[in-house]
């Protein structure tokens, strides 16, 4: 039982951060402050507008505190929070990267804030094991449908589904974290408004999101086909998508025991109604002219699936593929050069 | 030694076909008739303005004969032409297939006739062996550098090297098509402005350009980075490129003992200068939204080296990727339906 209010940071306000700040406000165990960047301006000067399956409609509405900038816990003399949630994208290929965004706001030497990686992929937590080695990490894993419409527009229409869980680290009691994934969740459950779920098993759930994420997310950004018309284009299925689906199912077996269902394949082509037309969200972020995230989406699981001498040729050419654009991004957005044309 | 005139019909006057067409008749063995699709209104109105390294600049320039519609030699009575010469894209999956493009000016029963196939890939003259088993058939291989900036405005800033051979085919005497291929080559070198050679090694010609057409053509296309580009993207070479162009060497050997140059990879990558930044056909193609070409160029050597046991797991995955943004295109296009979104 949770008795006294915590304090959260989240770090990130888009579709999947704003509707966690409502989530965890609603509640009243939770006084949340939220750092935003593209949309701070909107939604500090005219709050959030927000279309919720789970909350309804919200005309103007704002968490406790909203900032521009991660708190620096030494400068500003802020104690340190209860809880970080990580709900940006995570795309260590392009500064700053996670650790270097969150470092400022992570107490040195103590335990007392829970960092809780609301982000896609694998090994995310690494990067923070070394620099925070005595912060209990959480990982998050969101099945929210929710999209950012326009800066500070959130339109969430599928339920707030969530599993959290304690990542494995070296350094800490591992009964330290469980419990703080417990009572996230039920700090999180409060406002009875969401579907969220203590998980004893982090790995699996990621493996088991990989499935549409490292295979979903590049051939529908690549072939510019949504979830719905890659299941109607002749041979796409067959071709592309089951191939690289069962590369994520014999890697997750191969690399760390752990084991998918036998139906995840087809359950995962099919997770969404195919006359929904869903983009992925790599694909969203390609047509905005955004970074994407496939180092933790596709890179990781591929690494690792080849350190375990698991071959995956279909996700190799497609990691390959999305490498390859990452760089044309980095070049129209300024951070690589080219030689002037002859 | 030519001592008559011969006729011409080229169909295609793009950037391929309209510089082969000057070059025919500057050379006055032969009378060409073309014919155009969609730069036919402004031939027909104004001619075509060349810029040419070979023959220098042209101003509203006509080829003897400029038609709209294949000539349907029963219907309207029209000769047998001693050359027809097709110079359009060649994509099997998107009708009018070539076959039935080029079929009402092919005559049926006579071999008067040598049909020149000036289209990239694999096994382009298949489909004309059995409807007109009696056309001796040649293989262009042009190596120009060439482009319609907009219709009927022809650049072409490289010289028109290009390697004529005979096609196998199992129903004609072998000297038949060689003697058209030299007779072709004459009357294509007349103008003395060309280098063109008769080649004895169709084959090996044509898995030489593949390891260009079937690697970078849609390697480009689908990053979206053009050939320069490509050679300045940390990873792309090693990590796609290569692998790809290896694939078609080791295809070339296994599927017909074809021996590729031991510098064939290097040398196709540099094959343009870094700083011309050229962007392949296939390219070219999707950036303007028309279909691309990849069934000869991608999917045909990875039939023949999936047939002969050769593994080509890059080229697979280019390929299942190029199918499916074919299937876009299509729908973009109206060729195809989904259903509604709901």
């Amino acid at each position: 039982m949770i008795d006294d209010k915590k304090t959260v940071l989240i770090v990130g306000g888009g579709a999947v951060g704003a509707i966690a700040a409502v989530n965890l406000e609603t509640g009243g165990l939770a006084t949340v402050t939220i750092v935003l960047r593209s949309n701070y301006n909107v939604v500090q000067e005219k709050g959030y507008t927000i279309e919720s399956c789970d909350h309804g409609k919200l005309n103007g509405w704002r968490p406790s505190v909203v900032r521009n900038t991660v708190p620096n816990l030494i400068e500003e003399d802020i104690p340190p929070y209860d809880y970080v949630i990580l709900c940006t994208k995570n795309i260590p290929d392009i500064p700053p990267t996670a650790v270097d965004l969150v470092a400022p706001a992570l107490p040195k030497n103590s335990n007392k804030t829970t960092l809780l990686l609301l982000q896609n992929g694998l090994n995310i937590e690494r990067p923070f094991l070394r620099p925070h080695p005595y912060v209990p990490i959480l990982s998050g894993i969101s099945m929210i449908g929710s999209a950012e419409s326009s800066p500070g527009h959130i339109v969430q229409d599928e339920g707030d589904k969530l599993l959290i869980g304690a990542f494995p680290t070296s350094n800490i009691n591992p009964a330290v974290p469980e419990r703080r994934a417990e009572q996230f969740v039920e700090m999180y459950g409060k406002a009875r408004k969401t579907d969220c779920k203590y998980s004893p098993d982090v790995l699996h759930d990621r493996w088991k999101k990989l499935v549409f994420n490292a295979c979903l997310n590049p051939i529908c950004a690549i072939t510019g086909l949504d979830d719905g018309r890659l299941r109607l284009a002749d041979g796409a299925l067959d071709g592309l998508v089951r191939p690289a689906m069962w590369e994520i199912v014999g890697a997750a077996r191969a690399v760390c025991g752990v084991q998918l269902a036998d139906d995840v394949v087809e359950a995962t082509i099919n997770v969404d109604p195919l006359e929904s037309y869903l983009k992925p969200s790599m694909q969203q972020d390609l047509d905005k002219g955004n970074f994407i995230e496939f180092e933790n989406l596709l890179g990781e699981p591929l690494r690792e699936g080849r350190n375990a001498g698991f071959a995956m040729p279909t996700l190799e050419v497609l990691y390959q593929l999305a490498k390859a654009i990452q760089w044309r991004i980095k070049e129209e957005r300024g951070l690589v050069e080219v030689p002037k044309k002859k």
